[in-house]
């Protein structure tokens, strides 16, 4: 493929509001948010009104919203917390869609200057990714760069990148035991490099700081995975981990692309690792199911769309994994129902 | 695995001497080479007497020692130009080998300090690999890196790392038509990080920069694939792109790993791209079948060392790739006689 043009028009950026008071996270990102629209999503479980300074461009969905445009087809599908961002995918009418926690500002680069994120990872979706072939100096089609020798022409084309996962200085996206047995590990190497991760190979996407192209890959951003006693900090889920692997199965198979690296964001801290182990030790010992399971798992040729990759993926998660743990089986009936729920929403 | 200590006396530093002075060469690496001991092999071709500055612990070895150790077992074996470094692979009595191009000298990195890439690759040998799953925060094992939240706990151990390819500053290691087509394209961006190359993903090994376990895959860094018109410039060669698709179809297949980052070196200007084309072409069409046919290889239970894996991918080259070009059947053909000639010499 060759480059493609995203104007502004063509992007939403979704918040999920956890955090009532949203001023000084708003006029951190004033400079990189105010030529975009907007879709703020409040957590339905909180209580207090948003605070939201004037001046942009944006709709606030509530848990009336929710109600509304959901009504009983919920089921098992759930909104709160984190997930509340999910509300905003399935509202958004744009083709790309930008989504970064409450609790995190735009970083510096090792120059000290102020970085965009919202612009890196517009350049991350419309530039080709490489998942076929390594590429030694990373992204061939940033400034500077280029494929390397011995790199086979025919693959220098590159295919669509769907998903474009950013990284975090300051307060890492560790797990609550990493974080409890270091806590004062933090992460401050910047390393200005975006790559495409290899086509078969897993990753742990964080929902932290993504991007993506809502017509080729969003049907599989589902808040599907939920644990048991998950609470509003990021190392309490493994929601949007399962989400990523969904996705980096569903590339592997449509031929398309899940880049990883800049834009950089600045996480901020909240909460406490060691009050969080307790809940976080689910997440842990279900992963070593989860991944072994999308590592090995292959779509059939008739799945030749986001959607029906979607619908392959649940029946194999209720298959495969269903005896397992009760938890497979309702991330499988989740991501049935969200399916129902993206087709009826977003008329596709 | 665990970390492992390197000892300097378990490595040697294989120079392949393609120039006759190196003497500003040497003291660039001064302070990095001292501690350690050094092969220098002289390109046969080379009729100059070697310039080598004195206080160093190093052994040259020229032509005659070529002719005394190999003999009339050569065959189809040469030590030409850049190959004259595999007959130092093969001399070597240590476990772990090093090799940099007499072109590049130690780079700064983007503080302006200067790297020591020898110790940089000594850790990237010495600390585990993580081939199985992607880490989004680059190496673990690095000062203030981690594993990232939703990486499988049982995977953290990581395995052996076979090969460390570091890269390059100022001029990277183009093909020739990308430098003939982008003579000012100089690579200037320092990326601070080195990764596991994932398994079943392939890549470009540049040889330019670059230390291995020889224990572990020694065997498969063999001067195998020469172009009908190969030159003294990189760009006009692909036998270390051959040798690295080989290391890596091994480690893979061992379950150990290939890094790629940094040390970077700072490469300096040799040649004419231009003027070079029309030899490189032969190499970049090759590798149109070179990598797919390395992508879809995969070994028997049966090869469970790097010799047996080698005689395995000979055969394979033979056999599927015999048809296509002669310059296969050769490769395949110079496999076997390395393996012979490795056995005998490094008493495998």
């Amino acid at each position: 493929m060759s480059e493609v043009t995203i104007k502004n028009d063509e992007v939403d950026i979704v918040i999920g509001a956890i955090q009532s008071d949203l001023t000084s996270f708003m006029e951190a990102w004033r400079p990189f948010f105010s030529n975009f629209h907007l879709i703020v999503v409040k957590d339905p479980e909180l209580k207090e009104e948003l605070k939201i300074p004037g001046g942009f461009n944006l709709h606030v969905y509530t848990k009336s919203d929710i109600d509304r445009v959901v009504g009983s087809s919920a089921g098992s599908i759930s909104f709160s917390g984190y997930a509340c961002r999910y509300f905003g995918y399935l509202v958004s009418r744009k083709k790309y869609i930008i989504s970064v926690d409450d609790d995190c500002v735009p970083a510096k680069n090792s120059s000290g200057e102020l970085i965009d994120p919202v612009s890196q990872h517009i350049i991350n979706l419309s530039t080709p990714a490489t998942p076929f072939f390594f590429n030694t100096l990373y992204d061939p089609y940033c400034e500077g760069a280029d494929f390397v020798r011995g790199y086979p022409f025919s693959l220098r084309t590159g295919v669509e990148c769907g998903l474009s996962c950013g990284l975090w200085l300051n307060l890492a996206d560790f797990d609550a035991p990493t974080q409890a047995l270091k806590p004062t590990l933090k992460n401050t190497r910047y390393v200005d490099a975006v790559l495409t991760v290899p086509a078969r190979s897993m990753l742990p996407v964080s929902g932290i700081n993504i991007a993506f192209n809502a017509e080729l890959v969003g049907p599989a951003l589902t808040p599907a995975f939920r644990l048991a006693k998950e609470g509003n900090l990021r190392w309490e889920t493994v929601e949007d981990i399962w989400t990523g692997m969904c996705v980096k199965v569903i590339c592997d198979h449509l031929r398309l692309g899940v880049k990883s690296g800049i834009p950089y964001v600045w996480r901020q801290e909240r909460g406490n690792a060691i009050e969080s182990l307790k809940k976080e030790w689910e997440g842990v010992k279900l992963m070593e199911d989860v991944v072994p399971f999308f590592q090995s798992l292959r779509l059939s040729e008739t799945s030749v769309t986001a959607e029906d990759c979607v619908v392959e993926i649940a029946a194999a998660v209720k298959e495969r994994l269903g005896s397992v743990n009760p938890k497979f089986v309702s991330a499988a009936a989740t991501m049935v129902e969200w399916m129902k729920l993206w087709k009826r929403v977003r008329g596709q």
